[in-house]
């Protein structure tokens, strides 16, 4: 072996199945402790249509459902349902008592609009966070909500990982309603106290603003967009992508990152079961809200 | 006149008391228009205590509705006064049909939750635009519903001084729920599309990341803390801060910015009777949406 070349060190995989699993455990305890008061905790997941992507991610909110102890009903609605016919379903949600969650898997059929859907969710069964009461409590730094799933399960990763957030900078890589806006929010709260920069797809120089991060999230959509060049030595990387691609599923981040950044996300098996896990714990913080 | 003498050309000053009144001439002539349907425009105002600069901020917006024809109703309490008491005067309003639009002067009474009283206004009635309702409509990136009116007034002002945001980097100093997060969302939603970064006072290198904006909001309530080297040359320097110093009124922008930076918001002049104008477009906005 020549004398240049060391045993090569790459990032840490942070292993956001395990973590998951936790949580889901931590959770299983909440639920259990609710039943030995008699309550029973319950998500309702309202699915249009026949798309076999939604229907996986489904099927993996039941198994995680089961794994808590937590009962869920499933409405499955025609791909030809409209708006007035989902509210109606949601508003039958809202108003059974034995439902504490409601979730309406995205995405809706065509012509209906989902920002209609969330709001027409009572917001303390919510467990998406998408309501704008819920986003809007976000803005006001208030944290006791329920927040967007997929954000707050970075918040947990980087949480877990034990990486000092205040004082670092932050840059989150997309503005959609769901992840980028909530997740710039979240990072820059107090008490999480990062300086952060939200960049997006009319950002100039965007790359030489990505490689400044000491913590980047990526969360366009683009299949390996972040190049290692994007990437500041030592960062902590997190992948909120998922594109499907010939021969399986990518992520935003390059494969190379991981030899430059410090922590990396993977796809599948990073960000993915985290948001299922926040999904079980709003649902169990939405039952004891309902029931206390 | 030695030869490497010329004339100083300072930053333009942004006239805000003159971009004020014209939005209220426009506000004046839709409040017209109500009225020639037999719709009166009424905005209330409750405001407890004694505090003299709130009264003075109260008289000032007063004086803005009777430049646009609407009616104001003021509510006087006292400085005693808890949250339920004051919620209480908030529903009341709340369910009078001739009030569109509910004001409480901040700062509320020592250990009354100012959060608690914005969520308690209706928000087709929230005029301030601080229900969480609607700064969640803002992380939605909808801007249909009633804003709030400081960060709502910076926008008009850019966009006043044809400043191109689209790929420009911005600065927002101050993290407040009412100021600095909605400016931030503002500034990156689509169509605006600047490029933003909050920072705040656990900012490492503050000073240097304030030097690459080329749009600068400064929103801490610091007197003079932004000096000329905080500033790219030619910038747009936004003065939200206000604080009372020996001699009067200072915002948090230092008077050498003006050397250095392209464009600066005085205090007082700028920022602030933007805010009174964009209330009563507020309150125009919330009296069509209630009469419609």
């Amino acid at each position: 072996m020549p004398s240049d070349l060391r045993p090569y060190v790459g990032a840490h995989i942070v292993d956001g199945k395990s973590l998951s699993l936790d949580i889901q455990r931590e959770v299983a305890e909440g639920v259990s402790a609710l039943n030995e008061r008699g309550v029973e905790v319950r998500l309702a997941v309202v699915i249009a249509g026949d798309d076999p992507a939604s229907h996986v991610y489904v099927r993996n909110k039941e198994r995680a459902c089961e794994r808590c102890g937590i009962l869920s009903t499933r409405i499955d609605m025609p791909s030809t349902s409209n708006l007035e016919e989902m509210i109606e379903v949601v508003e039958q949600l809202n108003s059974d008592p034995s439902i504490h969650g409601i979730l309406v898997q995205s995405p809706a059929p065509d012509g209906v609009n989902e920002l209609a859907i969330a709001s027409s969710i009572l917001p303390q069964k919510d467990v998406d966070g998408f309501h704008p009461i819920n986003l809007g409590r976000l803005v006001q730094g208030d944290s006791m909500g329920l927040l967007p799933c997929t954000p707050s399960g970075v918040m947990r990763m980087l949480d877990s990982s034990d990486v000092r957030l205040e004082g670092s900078r932050a840059v989150v890589l997309g503005r959609s309603r769901i992840v980028g806006m909530p997740m710039a929010l979240m990072l820059a709260q107090k008490g999480s106290d990062a300086t952060v920069t939200i960049v997006h797809s009319r950002t100039s120089e965007i790359e030489s603003i990505c490689s400044e991060a000491d913590i980047l999230v990526a969360a366009v959509g683009s299949a390996h967009m972040v190049g290692p060049q994007w990437v500041k030595p030592g960062a902590f990387v997190v992948d909120v992508g998922i594109s499907r691609i010939e021969g399986g599923l990518a992520g935003d981040v390059a494969p190379e990152v991981s030899e430059i950044a410090g922590w990396v996300t993977p796809v599948p098996g990073g960000v993915g079961p985290m948001t299922i896990a926040m999904l079980m714990k709003n649902t169990l913080s939405a039952t004891e809200m309902q029931t206390t």
